[in-house]
């Protein structure tokens, strides 16, 4: 047990459910002495998370004071960054989206440039949305990358030069950070907006990479190090000429993934450098894009029938720049699980494209930030501090 | 939230952990109303889960009524179903082993044949034990097949004729049945006895067939349909000859299984019939048998690097027939694991043999029980019943 039931943190959960609206409701749902509730209602005014209106009800005497989310006093930042874009969603308590932009920028230019350029748009944002600065209690970061959680900082990460073992909370000064992969922001987000009702969900991103989100029990399974859904590594049958970045061979991104195809099309005499050049050639017809995307779903999908087998989701979305031709990559890997995983397994299955699309990773990182920061234990914390 | 804080099963678990022993500690703790902390109390002693007595620390005047658990009045039992053996171990809400027993049984003869031994089984223990056959409050069972978690009826199993959809938990009258796979028992009885701090651990068991129980965040993984963990069915490369019983073919379990080896063995002109043979022929220092256990664990080790990527735990318990000679399996599954898996999943990772033994499975069906009976929402429900 993390806290003591009846604490701040569980009195705040019940304001921000609507379960409770005054103060003897709280006494009558928690049980709690009347000083308790006092002690942590005032608690919960003074950090600026609660507030209480005058009006009410009416019950025949004074009408009873009425206890809700100061909502106007808070912000979060949901930030996307991938290998040269950054979107930003700022939201509130309750996940509506304030305002959001969109920028080209290169992760490549190293953490100072990144951070600055995010800087700028924090603050346009917060003016379009008529806060002050102080109201961003907590901002949540999805990199392109491997990241320690507990730390936010990249684990020598790929394509992200100059990042490795960045302290990236400390730049924000005055707001809770969390930062993680951008494969995990993408499976919450996919999954708070799209399956809030589903328990187990797999995001796979296949985009120059392959990389998986993991939602067990309605939470991001990252695993003893952090480093859970990273498929892109795993064997598949049957390509043992195709060495990989990572000094294996037949790892499922060395023949799946958006270079990987677009390297195959390349040596076909069909010149094509990414996963966006390969999106454009299948929507222009080009029927060997059409076969080499179709193909690399079949491969996708006989790794995802191991998966299925063994950590039985019940929907597994296909989101990432490859799933813009989800068409075809879904019948490549649909054909794969459905031929390869146990029936019990496959028979309320979904396999689908992202619905909250090049959004997700904004607003997942959003949420992430969110829930964080309303969790019990936090709200404990702020409040006792 | 599923329950209000401070509720009786909050009450009970702070006095279960020992955080509070009398009802002044439990007022100061929670912040509850003395009323409240009366009626909760009250509930539970009235329940049979806790008592007060007299003693306690003198303070100057009357000395404070200590609470403790009603140990005394309750007993669980884990009962471990094989496919040829029936194990129980009769234990106290501490998870002690009060008194067990161990017998040869075909779970072929069926269900009624079956619980009728388990039950004059139960009445033995229980007289051993000094406890009246209504305190056993909560049965936990393990079978060799899949289970539907939630209504304790096996789903098609394969080795279990006449099992089918039979509702297991009817049988036993006036206490809560759990029954689960005999794998998810096992995890479960290996994390709690040997490694109760890990929070992401596999077990890996390898008898007649192969499959895996998936501890994560410290509680079983069962996924959407209960299926999670069925390895057996995994498709491994170059193996495309080896027809499985499910209808498919290069599964893990018709390439690396005891029964897989056994008739290797066999056609190699050394009669083998079971795991339990292959065990022998390798203990009695057969070189075949050797070579055919390593390559075993190489294939087991190529699924289990897959999943090292996808699920990065921080323990992997190799358990079953076959982890009797482990030392032969573990050198050719940390092989081909420590070759195909990235370094990060494998820097702190373990591969180790079962230190529960043969016990894992009844002792983790009555913890299964006890966990399940314990848990806050079903003492709330008992206590308002």
């Amino acid at each position: 047990m993390t806290s003591a039931p009846g604490s701040p943190g569980d009195v705040l959960t019940l304001i921000s459910a609507g379960s409770a609206t005054t103060r003897s409701d709280l006494a009558k749902i928690t049980g709690l002495a009347r000083s308790t509730i006092s002690q942590r209602v005032d608690a919960l005014i003074e950090s600026g998370l609660v507030e209480e209106t005058e009006s009410g009800e009416s019950t025949g005497g004074r009408p009873p004071r009425q206890l809700r989310l100061h909502t106007e006093d808070h912000a979060f930042a949901g930030i996307d960054l991938g290998a040269t874009h950054c979107r930003i969603a700022l939201m509130d308590m309750s996940s509506d989206v304030l305002a959001e932009c969109e920028d080209p920028l290169l992760i490549a230019e190293g953490p100072e440039t990144v951070l600055a350029h995010v800087d700028r748009r924090l603050d346009e944002l917060l003016e379009r949305a008529g806060r002050p600065r102080a109201a961003l209690r907590a901002v949540g970061m999805g990199v392109p990358g491997p990241v320690e959680f507990a730390t936010g900082r990249p684990n020598n990460p790929p394509i992200m030069p100059g990042w490795n073992d960045y302290p990236i909370p400390e730049h924000f000064e005055g707001c809770a950070v969390f930062v993680d992969n951008d494969v995990n922001v993408m499976a919450l987000g996919e999954h708070r907006n799209a399956y809030p009702g589903t328990r187990h969900l797999l995001f796979v991103k296949i985009g120059t990479g392959i990389g998986c989100g993991i939602v067990a029990e309605g939470t991001l399974h990252r695993g003893a190090q952090g480093s859970a859904g990273d498929i892109g590594h795993i064997r598949v049958s049957g390509h043992e000429d195709a060495g990989c970045r990572c000094g294996n061979s037949a790892c499922l991104e060395a023949v799946a993934g958006g270079a990987a195809v677009a390297r195959r099309l390349t040596e076909l005499g069909i010149p094509a450098e990414s996963g966006a050049d390969v999106v454009a050639l299948v929507q222009g017809g080009n029927t060997q894009a059409l076969r080499l995307v179709r193909e690399a779903g079949r491969l996708i999908g006989e790794v995802l029938a191991s998966l299925v087998n063994f950590f039985n989701p019940e929907v597994i979305v296909i989101g990432g720049a490859l799933s813009r031709v989800h068409e075809h990559l879904l019948a490549g890997i649909k054909e794969t699980v459905y031929r390869r995983s146990l029936p019990l397994a496959t028979h309320h299955l979904s396999i689908v494209p992202s619905r909250t699309g090049i959004n997700a990773a904004a607003l997942g990182a959003g949420i992430l930030a969110i829930e964080h920061y309303l969790s019990p234990d936090n709200i404990n914390r702020i409040v006792n501090a």
